[in-house]
């Protein structure tokens, strides 16, 4: 989140003071830099700088996959992995929000109250075979999109889940695992392998496009209807203990750093 | 093949004596059945009849391929595995016609020369890593498709050899390996993976497109520009005979049965 400083003479859609966020892939780490008007979107003054600082990453990536791959109808099913991460919580509640519904795939079973709390409709620890679960527990509902972060045998899996003609869309690898498919699901079921990476996305974006997602998105946010939790934040100076906090496991929420 | 014995009042597509394909699932092992005139593709008299036999399968394969997953502009390169079958032969000569230039893999050098004579570009053989090799030969050039019937570490190689935004069609799984694909090659290039049966885009497809289809591979197949090699045919009383030389290795054509 950065505050505009100046504004050259052509620029109306912005105003010195205002918060904005930048999709300039420079400029993070500086006191103050020159950018095009139309890379940065203007924030409402109201909005949680917390959730504002995460705004140009998991909400949208979140977004695009539910929104650039498959026509999801009210009442669809969207099968994902990870499902605690970032980007997971806000696919959770962004589908919540249009009446899509959730398998949610997690590790440990202490997240599931709080995904539940969140809008999941189902979650399930990832015990083998889950594409039998998911089945019981949708009683074979259409799921035309699976969202997969893991791999390995939580992407096949998800993919036994889905229609025929369904997408999978894998944005992450956690697991490290390559993605294993087989090749009869794939002829058979006509099915659709896709990867997604938001940096791609905004590099290739129309800038209209891309603005009318944050004008969905930030809303949201500012009501606190899309919100991902943070666990803790940290001053710069704190930055040793601020990044082995980060890579702990067990973690309810995002690490921050506040740079006043 | 089948030829017209009969046609109902308000069929005019189909004269009695002519002979046509059927896209029917039923009545291939039968003297005579009735059809539906929209199910009957008309051939012209002067159409070869081991060609025209095989015609339902193997060439809408290969075309679909070719017309329904990539916008494939002259001097493209497609890269296809299992080059020597019946769908990789009819993919050489559709893409030749085409201006698309192919690279061939095949398991047998021997296969080389014949594969070059039908109009392959480049034929190599499947000495891992593949991707090297066709990264040399076509000096880096733009491959948006690749076409998959092995599966294993040969769909890898032609996935990493695919352009940034490629597709690779699996259409058969001779290796009997699962498809495994590296997570940050779906993601980063954005490379999307489909299946294809053609059997299943007969029962989906509209009439029309299968019978433009038609329209323009029959006069393909009448003046030899598309053909599948036989080598042998066998009467029916030898059907044993004519099944154990269609599971050998090493053959230069189709096995089919003549019905007269």
């Amino acid at each position: 989140v950065g505050i505009v400083a100046e504004t050259g003479g052509k620029v109306s859609n912005l105003r010195v003071g205002q918060p904005v966020i930048s999709l300039d892939r420079v400029g993070h780490w500086c006191d103050a830099y020159v950018s095009d008007a139309q890379s940065l979107i203007p924030l409402p003054d109201d909005i949680p700088l917390e959730q504002a600082a995460m705004l140009s990453v998991n909400p949208p990536t979140a977004w695009r996959m539910l929104e650039g791959f498959v026509d999801l109808k009210p009442g669809d099913w969207v099968i994902q992995n990870a499902a605690n991460s970032g980007v997971g919580r806000a696919v959770i509640q962004i589908a919540r929000l249009r009446g899509i519904k959730t398998v949610n795939i997690v590790r440990r079973e202490d997240l599931i109250p709080e995904l539940e709390a969140e809008g999941a409709d189902i979650v399930i620890t990832d015990e083998i075979p889950l594409s039998k679960q998911i089945r019981d527990l949708t009683g074979n509902a259409d799921a035309p999109l699976g969202l997969n972060a893991v791999g390995g045998e939580s992407a096949r899996e998800i993919a036994k889940s889905l229609s025929d003609h369904g997408t999978l869309v894998t944005y992450g690898a956690m697991g490290l695992q390559p993605l294993q498919m087989s090749n009869s699901l794939l002829i058979f079921k006509d099915l659709c392998f896709r990867g997604f990476w938001v940096n791609a996305w905004y590099k290739h974006a129309d800038t209209k496009d891309i603005h009318d997602m944050f004008n969905q998105l930030i809303p949201l946010i500012t009501s606190g209807k899309l919100t991902v939790p943070v666990e803790k934040t940290y001053p710069l100076t704190d930055a040793k203990a601020a990044l082995a906090h980060a890579s702990q496991g067990g973690r309810k929420g995002k690490i921050l750093f506040v740079m006043n």
